[in-house]
Parts: structure tokens; C-alpha cells; sequence
């Protein structure tokens, strides 16, 4: 029997263990299952013969040792600055690993050994980073093989809600990070390539320079652009494309209500405001409109916005206006209230279903005429515990795991699914459980 | 006679200097000055009989010590955060002390102290902090007095150049630390008092929500918000007060254009670009600036500004569409790059001379009528040695040197120029230098 140690059961775990266990008999594996949370460990493995939990403190070393002996492939979902850790401890007793997180500087330093190890550290095989790379590189190297010239790249995901879901004026709930969503795009400018000269787009244009995208059956969709797009170039050997964009879809008009709460200064987070204990939204929202004598706060907010008044509804039904509510925080920064607000107005119901969207856009040149392939993907979540981001993360996570037990993925070292060995099997699993890829080529 | 020791003879205390030697004899005083730069010193103090220039580093308390100690009066013209330091020992040595600076945490918590050895630390006693402290307590004073309310307090100041040597299309240059400049507002948002409610205003509006204002007989003028005007609520006793506001003065169309550098991400600090050695103004303009295909540089930048794009030839000016200039930076933040384009386009000529603008506006209401009193000073700089700046900054120090010297101030503790006491005879001597406030008042 083959032994799977998988550290970590959160919330993108469940269709992972899912997988693993239907198909543990027939590819003779027992799974090991390591969470804090041993009660919801027990309800995600059932009662099923080849399963096994266990709860220690999966960071403790010395605790893991033993499980990770006994394995031969260990699957870490742990958070990702754990993965290192992880790493190590399965050079040393010359186990596979397989992460779904970005690789970071000290993973890519580890490849030398992990191949002295003959071990394979396979990263980035979630959903994004995973599918995205799996995907893209699909139809580069097509391109590439009919000899054709790449000029153009854009890739663009969101984590969204299903459209029988959508029942808020942003067309949009909390399926992630709260506090991820409230900061996204803060620090550093975001960077990206268009017609060979690099271009910067500070946070606060984020919003507003946004790109819309039509997703056959899915209609439009709005995309800000990513922090660092530039970094793909390599990850793809891309280095001397013209133009690469990745960015993150929403759906109109959330960009633009959105940039208007970043002009107006409420997603700032580099200062606090006391809350004397009567801090109202209504009052925090007046901190940051301009004075005008005898105007209400809406008439002064709808001055402000100007010809985008009619997103006054947006504010009004995530409760900026409201005069009664008071803030629980003590002090807190314009972010920490306004995600105080948005985590009341935006919350998944019992019944909510999530939705995942992907979407590339490729431009080459053949024989001086050029063409548009489109790629498209979207994945609707079943329920509260097998939602769209559990199956797109887990799955490729799962079919990895069994390629590699089984001896299909050969290569070792720190790597990621952008080789055609890796993503042709896995891309080719992932249609059986409708994770499929619509695709459309015009000439422009 | 009496000895003053002045720690630090930089640029502002060139006026200070040639005061306190004017009065040296009638007062019968010994001055007795101390910087690294010992010819410096040397060429300002000349050959007068009553001057003492030492060179030693004044940071060092051992080196320093003996000359506190025969000292009747310390100067602290050095950076800021040195001031406590210098006060721990006045303190120790029972000596007299004046800096310019605000007042920190620290230097507060040694009022008591300070009272104890029987000494002064006299604070913000320079232009800004100072002379703005001066003339607006002698009219909140009056209105006080006079048993009316007091509505609103406005007050703006501004480091430019005079109208003689206001060459360029910006009408500023450099008569302070550029880098200052660069980064003007960025941080936290700016806070202010409207009407009884506290705003704050983010960074990417602050060039954009300005005020313009009329100083009488030098024209219009604009002003941007200050980081924090709420602090001086408490040093004026004011903390009823519905409205103020402190900003710093530039010349139309300086913030309009400046908002436009913010707005394109020019002025961001917290990233750098790397310059391979042909890294130009004009491409990192570029980088900022929506792919539009076949356009100009000029032409983007003209469509990005809409309706603004009359500013064009003032970014043509600071050379930011020039391709042949190379950047000296191998790596720098936006910010940095606009700063050594600024530099040059910015300097200050051998034959330039500052300019120091003051403008109050309060608001007060008698009787149901309401009346505003409007108080201007604009002082300008006699050569490079006796700029503005340093008359503005030195002969308040100088001359509260003089009446704690001969005990008019009588005043202990840690303290600052708001009490009649010390504004009175200094407002009335600064005059005799011409540096004298323009009121006017109207009923509105």
C-alpha cells in the first residue's frame, strides 16, 4: 500500500480528500490526515477504511517526523510560509511533496537538493497559481509548435459568486480573506508589459484602469490588474513577449464603486481613527467627503461622485449612511471599519454557492495576419464544503499526487505545472469532473 | 557680559548670527558658535570681537558640556531630534535653552524638570513653527478679549521664491530639502476640522481639494492641506473650535500639475525600477501612462490629463518628455528619479532670491453678524546668505534670546510662544525688520 500524508484539512481540503478517498482502493493508498481540528478532520474522512486522523501541531518538527517516515508522498496545505519546513523535513527522508503555493525565493533554493534527494517538490498546483498555468501553457505551446509568433498574453481569474447566489447590487460575497479583499492592491504599484515597454498602474488608479471581458455564457466581467504580472515571463519563457497582463475579474460595477471608496480614502490602512463610542459608518463616511454647507451626506457623497452618482445605491446597501449601527472596533483604520461593514453586508448564506471564473486571451501572428484565441472556464461551487475553489484547488492537487505515486510525473526537483508532461494528464482528468476549458479562435 | 552658546550654524541661522552680533555690544554679550564646518562659521561671524567659533562635533555631551556650562543661554539650531539631548543637559546645568523645533513627546515630559532647575525651553519660536504661533495668538487673543466666538481659524504657509526670480512655468523652486518636497502629504491622510466634524483627506486628493487665496498686493495663491491641523487645537486652547485648517502655499497652477504627477504615480517612494543604463525622463513617463497605440508620449500624456492637458508644457519644462537625458539613479523609487529632474529644473540661481508667505483667515461672530479678519505677511530674502527663510526663522529666535537674557521673559518650563507675554514684544521688535502682518477685517 502507498501512504499519503496530507498536512492541513481547512476549507480547500475537502474535494482533495474526497478524490484520495474514492479512489484509495483501487490505487491501493492509505491517507493520513493531520489538522488541529480533529472533529472536522473525522467528518471529512467518514467513516471510509483508508483513512486516518490524526491531530498534533503539523508545524512541530519533531511531532511530524514519524508520519512523514512512513509516507510516500506528502501533501502540505498548510499556510504557505510552512512549506519550506516541509521541504526540508522530505529531502531529508527522500519523500515527494506537493504545495499548491506560489514558489518562493528559499523553495527554488532547495531544487538541487530535492534532486540529490530524487525527490519531486511540485508548487503552484492549485487553482491560481495551478490551473491557470496549466491551462495557458497548453495553448502557448500549441502556438509555439506551429512555428507561430506569440504577441499578446492576458489572464485574468476571480473567486465570484454563482449567478443563483448574486443577490447584492456588487455581485459580490466574501469566498476568501476578507481582510485580503478590503487591501487588494495595496503597497506597490502593479506592473505589467503593453507593446514592449513596461507599464506601472499605482493603487490608486487599480480600479479605475480596469479591463472588461466578455466570458461566453457568462457575460461581462471587469478585471483590475495583478500586483506583478512581469514575473510570469519567466515562469512561461516568455521573456521577449510584447505584452502580458494578469489581472482579477469582478463584476461591474463593483471596479468602479470600489475605486470610489478608494478615492474617497476608506480602504486606507496606514492610520487609525478612535471610536469614542458613538463611530457611526454615516460618521466615517463624512470624515471623508468634502464640507458643504446645509447637505445631507448623500447629496455631498453624490457631489463627489459626480457623473458615477448612481453607485449611491452600492454605498447605501453596504450600510455607509447608516446613522444607528456603531462601530464595535475601539480603533481601527478606515479599511478595518469598512471591512467591519462589508463583512455584515457581503457574507455567504447556508445555501450560497461560489464560482470561480478564468479567463485567457492569447494574440499570435501567422503569415502576417493575426489571430484571438479566447479560453475560457468557470466552475460553480455545489455547496458549503465542495465549492469551487475546494474542487479547483483540490483536484489538480489529488491527480498530481496520484501521477506521481504511480510513477507518471518523473521529474524531480522544485518545479510547477508548466511542463507538458505534467499538465496534459492533469487537464485531461480535470474535463472528466467539468473543469473544462471552452475555447475560440478568430482572426482580428 | 553674558555668553549664549548657538550649537549649529547652518543655512537659517545666518540672521541670527549677524543679530545677535549687531547686539552684542550694547547688550554685552559674548557669542560663541559651534559647527563641524569651521569656516563656515568663521565667514559668518567675520572678524567681531565679541564672536567665538568652535568646531567640534556638538553632538558629542562630553565635548559639549563645558561650554553649556559657561553658557548664561543655549541655541539649538541643530536637527530636531538632537533637541532632547541638548535639554537633558541644560537641564543638569541649570542653562537657558531655545530651539525652533516642535515640541516632541520627550521634550514635553521635561517641563517639570526644567521648571525645577529653575530654566526656559523655549520652542517653536521660528517662522513655522513661530511666527505663525505669534500672529494668530495675538488675534485669537483679541477676539477672545473682545468676548465674541471665534467660528473658524485658517492658516497657510509657504516657502517659495520671490516674484523676481520666479522664472519657470511651476513658480517654485527649491528653497528647502527637495526631497521634502517630493514627498509632501504622503503617509497618513491629511486631518482638519470642517464645521465641527473631523475630515481626513487621502494623499491622491490632497493637490486636488485646495483652497486658493488672495494675499493682498502678491496675488493668488493655493494651499494644501497639512498633515495634522487638529493638534493645534489644544496649543491654542481651542478645542471647541468648529473649524480649522492649516495648510502650506504654492502658486497656481503648482497643485494642479503636482496632482497630475500623484495621479500618474510619479511621486511613489515605496518601490524602485531598476535603470539598465538607458533609462530616460521620457520612458519613465511612459511607464506611467496607458498603452495607447501609435500615440506620442506627449499625446497619452495630453489624453490622461483631459481636461487638464493645458499643463502640458509645465511636465515638458521639468523634462520629463526628454529621451536623451540618462538617469544617474541604478535603481530609484519614482519618486527619487522625479526628484533628480527636479533638481535641475528646480534650482535655485547664485542671484535668486526666497520668498516666505503667512496668510490667517479667522472667522468670529458678534451681535448675530459675522466678520472676517484676514492677516497676511509676506517677508522676501535679501541675497542667498539672508534668505527669507532665515530672517523668518532666525530673528525670532534672536530676539526671544535677548528678552530671556535680560529676563522679560520670565516664563520656566517647557514652552512655546502663545502667551502675551512673549508674543507681544517679539511681534513688536520683528516689525522694526519689517516683518509685519497686513490685517483687514470685513463683516461677511
Amino acid at each position: 500500500m502507498k501512504n499519503i500524508l496530507l498536512l492541513g484539512a481547512g476549507l480547500s481540503a475537502s474535494t482533495l480528500i474526497k478524490y484520495l478517498l474514492e479512489h484509495s482502493t483501487s490505487e491501493n493508498w492509505q491517507l493520513h490526515v493531520v489538522d488541529q481540528d480533529l472533529q472536522m478532520v473525522a467528518s471529512k474522512l467518514g467513516a471510509h477504511p483508508n483513512a486516518f486522523a490524526h491531530s498534533f501541531n503539523a508545524l512541530d518538527t519533531e511531532a511530524r517526523k514519524p508520519y512523514i517516515e512512513q509516507a510516500d508522498l506528502v501533501i502540505s496545505m498548510l499556510p504557505a510560509i510552512y512549506h519550506v519546513g516541509v521541504a526540508q523535513d522530505c529531502i531529508a527522508l527522500k519523500k515527494n511533496l506537493i504545495t499548491p503555493s506560489y514558489i518562493s525565493a528559499d523553495m527554488r533554493a532547495l531544487d538541487a537538493s530535492a534532486k540529490a534527494a530524487g525527490i519531486v517538490i511540485m508548487n503552484e498546483i492549485g487553482v491560481d497559481p495551478g490551473i491557470d498555468h496549466m491551462s495557458a501553457m497548453k495553448i502557448i505551446h500549441q502556438i509555439q509548435e506551429e512555428g507561430t509568433k506569440l504577441l499578446s498574453f492576458k489572464s485574468y481569474c476571480g473567486g465570484l459568486i454563482a449567478p443563483v447566489s448574486d443577490t447584492n447590487k456588487w455581485h459580490y460575497k466574501f469566498t476568501w480573506n476578507p481582510r485580503n479583499v478590503v487591501l487588494a492592491g495595496q503597497g506597490a504599484a502593479a506592473i505589467y508589459k503593453e507593446a514592449g515597454a513596461l507599464k506601472y498602474l499605482p493603487y490608486h488608479r487599480l480600479f479605475q484602469q480596469t479591463e472588461f471581458i466578455n466570458v461566453p455564457n457568462f457575460g461581462q466581467f471587469e478585471a483590475y490588474a495583478n500586483r506583478n504580472s512581469i514575473s510570469y515571463l519567466e515562469t512561461y519563457g516568455l521573456q521577449d513577449l510584447p505584452t502580458i497582463i494578469r489581472g482579477t475579474l469582478r463584476i461591474p460595477p463593483y471596479c468602479a464603486a470600489w475605486n470610489a471608496l478608494i478615492q474617497l480614502g476608506l480602504t486606507e490602512d496606514t492610520y487609525t481613527i478612535k471610536n469614542d463610542g458613538t463611530f457611526t459608518p454615516r460618521m466615517l463616511l463624512n470624515t471623508f467627503i468634502p464640507f458643504k454647507d446645509q447637505r445631507s451626506v448623500e447629496q455631498k457623497l453624490a457631489a463627489f461622485l459626480g457623473e458615477n452618482a448612481d453607485l449611491l445605491p452600492l454605498f447605501e446597501e453596504i450600510g455607509l449612511f447608516d446613522a444607528n449601527y456603531i462601530f464595535k472596533s475601539e480603533e481601527a483604520s478606515p479599511a478595518q471599519y469598512l471591512q467591519e461593514l462589508l463583512e455584515k453586508a457581503w457574507k455567504l448564506g447556508p445555501t450560497d454557492n461560489d464560482m470561480l471564473v478564468m479567463y485567457h486571451e492569447f494574440i499570435y501572428e501567422k503569415a502576417g495576419a493575426k489571430f484571438k484565441i479566447e479560453s475560457s472556464m468557470v466552475a460553480i461551487g455545489q455547496d458549503q464544503r465542495f465549492t469551487a475553489m475546494s474542487d479547483t484547488v483540490g483536484l489538480p492537487v489529488a491527480i498530481a499526487a496520484k501521477l506521481i505515486l504511480n510513477q507518471t510525473i518523473q521529474q524531480k526537483g522544485v518545479t510547477l505545472p508548466v511542463y507538458k508532461e505534467i499538465y496534459q494528464p492533469i487537464l485531461s482528468e480535470l474535463e472528466q469532473y467539468g473543469i473544462t476549458f471552452n475555447e475560440h479562435e478568430t482572426q482580428i
